[in-house]
């Protein structure tokens, strides 16, 4: 038994309340390593008298570690519990002290694992709707002009040319609304755009004013006529939070900048001095960008004035949450406390982080809702693009980024391909149209909500930022019904609407080259294949060509 | 190299801010299996370009891992790392995606460990008057009558007489106050009282009037005049806070009792049925006590009362802290609320919690700062009273539990042998004098706060609860200075008082059946050498007898 790999942390992914009365409880191992793993439990105040032992079922099998799963339903919330584990040679218990032959419960109460007591307060709340959700992110400048009576004088970027980064294409609100009919053909029901404050840049990400509408954009009545347009179709849509900083033009910042110390903002800032000095850059930015300060989240009056910010476009405009720019370097305790404004405002908006590595520690119900799946689209990358790594073990992969987080949360996760701040996925696989069709088929098929990225569509290339914010090619779109892509979408839309993709039914694991995933659904199997080689290959579900792919819908038992 | 065995969690532990700038990382690994380990950063926008390579040290050697450490002194807290690992024969980079013999930086943004900003909401805070503190704990109606005017009617047990669970013994704060120069005399400086607010129990666990001091233990005259003389002394002061549960005399259970649902303070309890009924336990109670319904804290007006009552005392009294009663049965919500409120009363209250199990998710900076170390107390039986842990294995253990928290939270713990919630800890040794000491000077050796129950410094016996809640022997203890645990005391204060112990300087492993605790003082070494067994052993700090000690300060490097 190799006792290096077993893992069980308590009160984490391994160990979570997903209502009031089902907790699941998790095991890691090394891979291979164990036959079977029971769960032996009972409430804590009557240790040793009356143990439950249960199963636990392998429900991950990652690159070096198994991981074992079961889900208990009791009314007596305070348990107690130890694995009982066999590796087809001995039997041991596995405790908070580790291994042992034989468990003495009488002493237990120093040394069994425990979920306490399940508080309503502490349980990972779901957000439903989500799990209908296909989205699509729009960077809002490069999409569709449809205010046709502004002042155009401050725009240069043309369809098909190459984004420099001071590029303005014209896009706006209204141009949003115009197209929505087109957006839903693609069988998206949400929207996620990128920043629509008052800013100078194209992007937006630097804001002046959280408060306006930038007038490239429209006006707060277009704001709220695409949501209510949205909402009229049944979309849902998503504003970007952009709170770990701001523009040195807001007026905040400005005073500072003026009066220094006796600014009655100083403390909205992070400041090394009397004043900031650009030159110097002696005080805390994004990056090393002098006109993007960072905010002090830390200061109780910049929380209250960011969490109105957050409430007041739910309440005024009805938007359905908020993506959150940079959330890994805003505090936890900022995030604890958006959170509940939000939440009392609206129960079920969504928070989705943006942090590209491990974020559990975000995702235990009290801050972030989910966050946008970067792990996932590098484990996409190592497949389609680089081919780094096999059928087998990008199975494995995936298997382990399941592994990292609660199961509520996995069915919440935000998975893309690419976004506005990454190559686009299609100049990643060399614009090979096949092995793009096979990952958005992964796409659609991973646990968790789908997100393209606009023009996805049209397979638009483009490397690193600016590049990959290129505009839409309207005059492509017109004929997409008559392209691939747009059939595919078709038909996995089609998919996720009539199958509840959930990660406690999923099964994905490498066979013979091909990647599988597999969701059971009662007596029936869905199954994704996916050829990720040139060469014909052969699984039970069939032959599949080349870069090519097959889903299969079996009834009954698999064979 | 061991991959199975290595681990290294973002935002936990293994990588935590003490401070706006200081930022320790830790990994762990497979015992005696990496030879040299390095830390590989720098500032995540610029990686790639600006690695610093830092060696880091073995700090904690466990009884299957290893946990590597190194703190970080910043001012741009933006860092991306990855370890670089040597096991004696190959090199190998440890990232998020596990181990690789080559790391591409330019890819780092998706797969480096990273600890994005120190924002300080989120540093650890130390609270650093406990770093100083050596603990008393009373049980208050055991320990002296001070008030000689009250009626005593309900006073039947008499000092050396076995408590059953209806005893009193007419104990009060007066009492306390009386004895304040005995206690000190023992070198205590700080005191942590069980509850003394209005309950029928002699315990008063049970409370049903948090405003009111119990009046068998006095008035709040007599906890003002308690406070302030523990104060006048030096001293500080715990009360107990027992916010999971209360007693069904509570006026706001016996209203919902009365009026059922149409009591506005039915949502204070977590109920199910129309009104609480002792009989059917239809309603959540601490074990299964009726008399002690549970308090639903997930209700803010429940919140808000609990917290009233913390800082009523802190405000009105000045007492410098709570223990908490079942804290883990307690929402972390709810601890959050209670911090901030503790908190901005008094900076630096102190709040420690009872979780007898690793309670790391509660002591990340946000809940409390420390808990009632009962891993400890559980090693300690293992090794002194049961024996089934030899020094080496102890070692071991008192490793690995270190390896449980960040060092501001071991330098925090509240170490403890015994308390009213288990046996005493002179009779789990079968009331050997000797080994009783060693555990005594182990305690005190310990990182954290030594804290020792009312009694021990006369070997007071006990079973578990009642027994262990004898009446304190002021007979004996008028001739306490004759005997060897009082001089035991007096030698392990003035060494807590002339030495810093921090978790970032011990050293404790086993050597030749004797357990070493060592700690470095720049060039100095103080250490402890228990042997535990009968027979005299060697040591390069000399010999020490059977079921003796010995302490040794070393001026400049150790031979």
């Amino acid at each position: 038994m190799n006792e290096y790999a077993l893992l069980h942390r308590m009160d984490s992914e391994y160990c979570y309340p997903s209502s009031e009365s089902d907790l699941t409880i998790r095991l890691r191992c090394a891979k291979g390593d164990l036959a079977e793993v029971w769960l032996c439990y009972e409430s804590k105040y009557v240790i040793g008298t009356s143990q439950k032992k249960v199963p636990m079922k392998k429900v991950f099998s990652g690159e070096l570690f198994d991981y074992f799963s079961v889900t208990l339903h009791e009314t007596d919330t305070r348990l107690a519990y130890v694995f009982y584990l066999y590796d087809g040679k001995d039997y041991r218990f596995y405790s908070e002290e580790g291994l042992s032959e034989t468990y003495d419960y009488t002493l237990g109460f120093y040394n069994f694992f425990q979920y306490p007591y399940i508080n309503p307060a502490d349980v990972i709340r779901d957000v439903p709707w989500m799990h209908e959700a296909r989205f699509y992110q729009i960077f809002v400048d490069r999409f569709a002009m449809g205010d046709r009576k502004k002042d155009t004088s401050y725009i240069h970027l043309k369809s098909g040319e190459i984004p420099n980064p001071k590029s303005f294409a014209g896009g706006d609100l209204k141009g949003i609304t115009e197209k929505l009919d087109y957006i839903a053909s693609l069988g998206i029901n949400a929207l996620y755009l990128t920043p629509v404050f008052r800013s100078v840049s194209n992007h937006k990400y630097d804001i002046s004013d959280y408060y306006r509408i930038d007038e490239q954009f429209g006006t707060s009545e277009d704001l709220k006529e695409l949501v209510d347009a949205c909402h009229a179709k049944g979309m849902h849509i998503l504003l970007d939070a952009v709170f770990n900083h701001c523009s040195e033009d807001m007026p905040q910042f400005r005073d500072v900048k003026e009066k220094g110390k006796a600014s009655k903002f100083y403390d909205w800032f992070v400041i090394n001095g009397d004043r900031p000095d650009p030159e110097k850059l002696n005080y805390e930015v994004f990056a090393f960008c002098d006109y993007m300060p960072k905010l002090n989240t830390s200061n109780p009056e910049v929380a209250d004035f960011l969490t109105g910010v957050a409430t007041h476009y739910i309440r005024e405009y009805g938007i359905d949450g908020w993506r959150l720019d940079v959330s890994d370097e805003v505090s936890h305790e900022f995030w604890r406390t958006f959170r509940k404004a939000v939440k009392a405002e609206k129960a079920d908006a969504v928070i989705i982080g943006e942090n590209w590595h491990n974020a559990s520690n975000y995702l235990r119900g009290d801050q972030y809702d989910s966050i946008m799946n970067y792990s996932f689209t590098k484990c996409c990358l190592d497949f389609f693009a680089r081919k780094t790594l096999n059928a087998d073990r990008t199975a494995q992969r995936l298997n382990d980024l399941l592994a990292r987080n609660n199961n509520v949360v996995n069915d919440l996760m935000l998975n893309l391909l690419d976004s506005h701040d990454t190559h686009r996925f299609f100049s990643e696989v060399g614009e090979n149209p096949d092995t793009f069709r096979n990952a958005l088929y992964l796409l659609y098929f991973f646990p968790g909500v789908p997100c393209i990225f606009y023009g996805t569509e049209l397979a638009i290339p483009g490397g690193y930022d600016p590049d990959c914010r290129r505009c839409m090619d309207w005059d492509e779109a017109e004929k997409i019904e008559a392209t691939d892509l747009f059939q595919d979408l078709q038909r996995l839309t089609e998919i996720r609407k009539t199958h509840n993709f959930r990660t406690e039914n999923v099964r994905i694991y490498g066979e013979n080259d091909l990647l599988v995933v597999e969701y059971e659904e009662g007596e029936d199997t869905i199954s994704l294949v996916i050829n990720n080689t040139d060469e014909e290959k052969t699984c039970p579900y069939g032959r599949v060509k080349g870069n090519d792919r097959l889903v299969s819908i079996c009834k009954g038992a698999r064979a």
